[in-house]
């Protein structure tokens, strides 16, 4: 079945999470090429966690008795024995998504969960989570690999290099290939798996330079062009009949993205930084993702969760249909466990990938993934505007983790201050002094 | 008198500057350590050129007549035989500023001579006005130098680099010795010369490192950090009874800067960037700085040369009391005739003088002044959220040269909507789309 006959144990930390029903049965479904001996959930929301969990065990002992599954909010037992580790966190939960994106629309500043100054909040919030994960996954199963897709991934990432700077830990995102899989639609393709592309920038806040038939090598890059300039990356008809209104919005808005910068292809979040006052206009300040996302996606996971629990059976459940967000996980985890070299992306420390960006700095690039880990290819120069919209945002993200290091509050004022979401130092006070007292349970007190 | 009894011929083009008075002055009250034997004016505009040279007729026939002074329009005679060339320039004149400081304030952003779209589209309008004068000077005199305070310094600048690389062009601007005259004062010094200083950045955005007494090498930091964290460059008293209001809170202001950045000493200029809604929220977009110009000092300086003509004397004229602006750019040609090695600032190409920003980039550093020319000193690296700042801004300018070059709407664009004075891309395509009409005569016609 497998190419070495060796079988994998896995834990989710953050098992509690909204997503992991999918990935468990992604993770099943992939079963053939990512083969589990073991299957662990590891969350510190022990309630949280017990109704995924029990849903879980019930879809394991169904589709997969094979594999050993548990739960637990033990460290200990749940990093021992471990080939890989999920990093799916998000510390303080919806409760702290909430102030990230309500705090900076209370100011005319994007509310965006990974963007601004809701994005540099959480990012300071994941760092010291995520340093624990690492620290356990060594002295506990010192040879796995941590695939980490917690945000806010560049911040994290940033900490990661200077913290971590050996851990076996590799920072990634799904934006990237859930946009490619439109393209591969507009090309008349199926999905991310039938492109070749070379894309560089940071998390969030990239650009596709070229994009390629992966078979027959075809420069598609004119028809995407093409594209873009008058629909954005949105398709409509069958593929888009479920997209919800706020998504279809994104993937149209990228038209207005790519014609202030023509010359390359955006990721739908450049959107937030090109036209904030868009983004804000278009958002009520009461009413944001979160909660969007509380009253249908986590209502709808955890009844679904019940119900499962109840009748003793998943048959018939909802994730059967779609398990596309975590296929692009299984992938990479193949690809680290049977040393396939094939290309993926990663947020890494640059050394000239994106040759005029410092060599020091976080970048999101393809990388060659295989056993040892990944090696950015090397993705030529950026453009001047995309250079200097990198070196700001990319600045930000540097100040944040100093402000983690240094418990410096002019530094996390800076980096608000800096970002070109905010329009003014003055405001960017105002959304920090605002953000500090919700905060206490996470941050490190600045000073 | 002189070291080496040579007398020096001087032009300044933009001879009808409103300027010009006051610098004639300064120059016949340093005669005794720049000597002229001829000063000429030249300017496009001959009727406003006419009004200010006729009334410098009679103050350097009755303060000097031993310099030989005449006017022109004509660029041959005006550019032959000189060895100092002053650039003064304001292509467009004070109508043109109005269009840069009122076309962004209408849609919310600051309307500033050299900062934001405002500086942008001043800085375009330059470029060709500039070229143009050095290529004359360097066509009837070859050995001349051309000392350049034309605005926006920094795109000039940048455009002389690239175009224009081999030419004796030292483009140099007054502010930071202007706020040094507060921080010797502060000091209880005099002025700028009484202080050796490591200042970088770019121009009109840049930041002391450190400030020392000339004379006996004590750091004046410390004392200077506590002054501007209550009171910013505001000195008040004697010192201050002629400050106009604006400037009165440009140098309050400071305070404000500096506590979002209290690692240096800010430019003045770097409150438009950092507090751009204060900036907008102060203004009056019907009547901007252009206006109480126009009012106030441009009335003033023609009234005043109307009546030295009509009286055929000079005495008791207006500029005799300050030449305190005029004096800098002595110092200067002094330091080229002389080949003094005095420490001055310029805005050269970077290579290294400060480390951490691109080699082929315009910066504003502390040089060393002699007949050869302008040296960089290193200032050593700039901090994290000052290189961050430096980045974007420095793009911009990079950006509008580019538009320059490539005839580009699109990098015009990019370099407003990069911009931390605009708060999202579609504020600056208004403000862009707004400008081109006005710029017309000016701009090249932007495809």
């Amino acid at each position: 079945m497998s190419k070495n006959d060796k079988r994998y144990s896995v834990v989710i930390a953050g098992g509690g999470s909204t997503f992991t029903p999918g990935f468990v049965l992604s993770l099943i479904a992939n079963e053939d090429r990512f083969p589990l001996r073991k299957l662990k959930f590891y969350d510190n929301d022990a309630d949280r966690q017990k109704k995924i969990g029990d849903a879980c065990a019930i879809i394991m002992k169904e589709r997969a008795p094979e594999i050993e599954f548990s739960y637990t909010t033990d460290p200990e037992e749940a990093f021992t024995d471990v080939d890989f580790v999920m990093g799916s966190i998000r510390v303080g939960k919806y409760e702290m998504r909430d102030h990230d994106e309500k705090i900076p629309l209370k100011y005319g500043v994007n509310g965006q969960e990974t963007t601004g100054p809701g994005g540099m909040a959480y990012g300071l919030r994941s760092i010291p989570a995520i340093i624990q994960i690492i620290d356990w996954m060594e002295k506990y199963s010192p040879n796995a690999w941590m695939i980490n897709y917690s945000n806010t991934i560049a911040i994290v990432a940033e900490a990661c290099r200077r913290f971590r700077p050996n851990s076996r830990v590799i920072n990634i995102c799904d934006m990237p290939v859930a946009i490619m899989t439109r393209m591969a639609q507009i090309c008349g393709l199926n999905d991310y798996h039938d492109l070749d592309v070379n894309y560089y920038g940071l998390n969030h806040f990239g650009w596709w330079k070229e994009v390629r038939d992966k078979n027959t090598g075809k420069d598609l890059t004119p028809l995407l062009k093409e594209h873009l300039s008058k629909n954005g990356y949105w398709i409509g008809g069958e593929f888009d009949k479920d997209t919800e209104e706020s998504w279809a919005e994104t993937f149209k808005k990228a038209k207005d993205c790519f014609a202030l910068d023509p010359e390359a292809l955006p990721n739908t979040y450049l959107q937030y930084y090109y036209y904030p006052q868009y983004e804000v206009s278009n958002a009520d300040p009461n009413h944001t993702r979160t909660d969007e996302i509380r009253e249908y996606r986590e209502k709808l996971v955890f009844e679904e969760c019940a119900r499962i629990v109840k009748a003793g059976t998943a048959k018939g459940n909802l994730w059967e249909a779609s398990v596309e967000h975590s296929n692009y996980i299984v992938d990479i985890c193949h690809a680290i466990a049977y040393n396939t070299h094939e290309k993926f992306f990663a947020n890494i420390a640059n050394n000239g990938a994106i040759s005029n960006i410092d060599p020091d700095s976080i970048v999101e690039v393809p990388c060659w993934f295989g056993s040892d880990g990944v090696q950015a290819m090397a993705t030529g120069e950026a453009g001047v505007f995309e250079r200097g919209m990198i070196m700001e945002q990319q600045t930000c993200e540097k100040l944040v983790v100093d402000a983690y290091e240094q418990k410096s509050y002019t530094k996390m004022w800076q980096a608000f201050a800096l970002n070109k979401t905010v329009p003014d130092a003055l405001v960017a006070k105002k959304i920090l002094d605002d953000m500090i007292p919700v905060n206490k349970p996470y941050w490190p007190e600045l000073k």
